[in-house]
């Protein structure tokens, strides 16, 4: 189950990209579970990945590939994240780059690998290697709906956006496909978003464009609170179109506008898919005096497990929200000046339940599936959004079975 | 439901402190939800209260009266934590103490006031004042078993502790009650303790003794990391004993182990009673540097959902605590040198799975109800503990459907 219409989704495809998917039985036979990608000469990419202090060894060999190279092809299983067994993690990282680079005739150091599911077991990397012609010979520029099955795990439903913007009489075409539904929170989480766009940039600047889209989008999302040891985000900018950004710095902003747009609807279609979400609650904090203070009063609340209960009652449970901001930590907090909205329902003024406030209007708002939260501070104009779920019965079945 | 065998406890009775429990019909008709509390004169007492910024009108009125006065008693009543109903909540407060000093025949600063249940609806204080009177006639030295039960919320079992000290022939006595299941985490919860001994004491050394036993007892704790608007601790220290712990630091620091002992026994029993419990955890984490790394690692696995449900499910999934460790923000961690034991199993070594492990011997650790999970940094002398609780499906249930 996942919250808000399944719809279907149109993949624009991105001149010099292409994808091509198999299944290696890696983990489920029968199941896709491979995927490649190329991407043409000239290509740039940058990657932001996981914050854990254990990442994986994919992730430790993509910065390290990042650093060393122009990469120019990506090497993607799910079934099994390759995390976590010693030694044999980065041996079999790199062979999967080895035999895909020998097969795409490019250096090892020009592919990149990138492994998600269960941690500690080792990865079954002869089943990858036989896989690998195969799955090169699927490639293809309209691919993306394969490979956005190819690389899920505990999601239900595959998530993918593409928008296209107008310059000049030029296209240019953004598409991405991510994964993701549980251990997600702020600096990525067990998620991995790969998107390509047919503009012209330099590394340098695909790598800055990145890092803004990410901090917006994918940092700005949580379920859980947990981060995992993989998560991994790519932008591919193949140059295939004829514009380029570095010299025009309009269409900078407009391309950074498009790819967060982007990356905020990839984000957002993870917390839809959260484990066993049935309500998207978006928490804005405005009236900040910094950024620091709005996310910390944010993520109180959209880490709160008896917030998150209430949410999956639709209990407008105010009280708890009152205690989450109160134990937020932001200092000298005036909690007689501050306000709390559910939806477009006054709740909380002067540091208690507003006196305008009805119990059947709270319930109308908590009735619905996607549900906004917002305070104000009254004490800056600094303004913060972060995106969660509710905690459900299901959250907790989800986890309690799978060995992930 | 909670962790482990229920045994009777055997309340020593403190010599010039006696309680007095009625039912006056705050919430449930006929539910003991009414205490008094009586020291006799002389006595000191100490409080340690929420850290939340949102604090219920009770504790702004507890700090106040120990400031300006040497209070002598207490009335606490549960159903309803007279929190978030604006000034109405102070006025309640007040007018409970008013009444309770002209029984006792004390000033209104010598009571102290104490509620606990659901926040934003007003205090039913007509119900509480005409049942003050018929409270104070219960007052009994031997009240402490009445009193556990009518303290509790959603609590399953009363909890109290009780132990003696010997000094030279002489005996010291300290009993304590407490309530709390869910909204438990460090710096207080939903939480009330009350502990009284007959040992002298000043007043400053009384909070003094208090604030120490809190920081290892209740300040270690944590169910669900959320923390309420009216957790409090009293220490009430009678000098009815003719021991003086002023004079004698020997006694001094007797008796402080024994406070920590006995809070730390009341605090364990509202970990066992956690909101859903089905396991006592404790995660132990040595070899830090300081005190902080060393609960910032304790805290990153004692919150974390999927480690919780993990243990729910008696899964050894270690994976997810490599996770837990990795993003718990220590810097400069070493992920090669720290070792994680899951019981006495060593899990993790080099930044992966032991290759002594084995499934069978994880497995019978986590098949037991009381699990202890030891982290060792490897990077200096610093060792804390914390306790804490499995994520049930009971406890999405109860935090679903009860409104607090």
């Amino acid at each position: 189950m996942a919250v808000g219409a399944l719809t279907e989704i149109k993949y624009n495809p991105i001149l010099g990209f292409k994808l091509g998917t198999v299944a290696a039985g890696i983990k489920t036979p029968g199941r896709k579970d491979l995927v490649v990608m190329q991407a043409q000469a000239g290509s740039s990419m940058a990657g932001v990945f996981t914050a854990n202090a254990f990442c994986a060894a994919p992730v430790a060999r993509c910065r390290q590939h990042l650093q060393d190279d122009s990469p120019l092809a990506l090497v993607i299983n799910t079934g099994n994240a390759n995390a976590g067994t010693g030694v044999a993690s980065d041996a079999d990282a790199l062979s999967s780059c080895h035999e895909l680079a020998q097969v795409l005739n490019l250096d090892t150091s020009q592919v990149l690998p990138f492994s998600t599911g269960v941690i500690g077991e080792k990865l079954p990397i002869e089943k990858i290697l036989i896989s690998l012609p195969e799955a090169v010979k699927h490639l293809d520029i309209n691919g993306w709906q394969d490979a956005a099955e190819g690389i899920l795990t505990t999601d239900t439903r595959t998530k993918g956006a593409s928008l296209q913007i107008e310059h000049f009489g030029h296209t240019i075409s953004l598409t991405g496909i991510a994964k993701g539904s549980g251990m997600i929170r702020p600096n990525m989480a067990t998620m991995l978003a790969f998107v390509a766009t047919d503009v012209q940039a330099s590394p340098t600047l695909t790598q800055d464009l990145l890092n803004q889209a990410v901090n917006q989008s994918f940092n700005r999302i949580t379920v859980d609170g947990d981060m995992s040891t993989n998560d991994s985000c790519m932008l591919i900018a193949t140059g295939a179109s004829d514009l380029c950004l570095d010299e025009d710095s309009e269409l900078v902003a407009k391309f950074s506008h498009a790819l967060t747009e982007l990356m905020q609807q990839l984000a957002h279609a993870i917390v839809r898919d959260g484990e066993g979400a049935t309500k998207f609650i978006s928490v804005e904090v405005d009236g900040g005096a910094n950024s620091e203070e709005c996310l910390q009063v944010a993520y109180a609340i959209a880490h709160s497990p008896l917030i998150k209960t209430a949410m999956f009652a639709s209990d407008p449970n105010w009280g708890r929200i009152l205690a989450a901001v109160g134990y937020s930590g932001v200092p000298n907090l005036d909690v007689n000046s501050l306000t709390i909205y559910l939806g477009d329902v006054l709740l909380v003024e002067q540091g208690a339940c507003a006196t305008s406030y009805t119990e059947a209007a709270g319930q109308a708002v908590m009735d619905q599936e996607e549900i906004s939260i917002t305070i104000n501070l009254r004490r800056g104009a600094i303004k913060e959004t972060i995106w969660t779920t509710d905690l459900s019965y299901d959250y907790v079945k989800i986890n309690a079975d799978y060995r992930s």
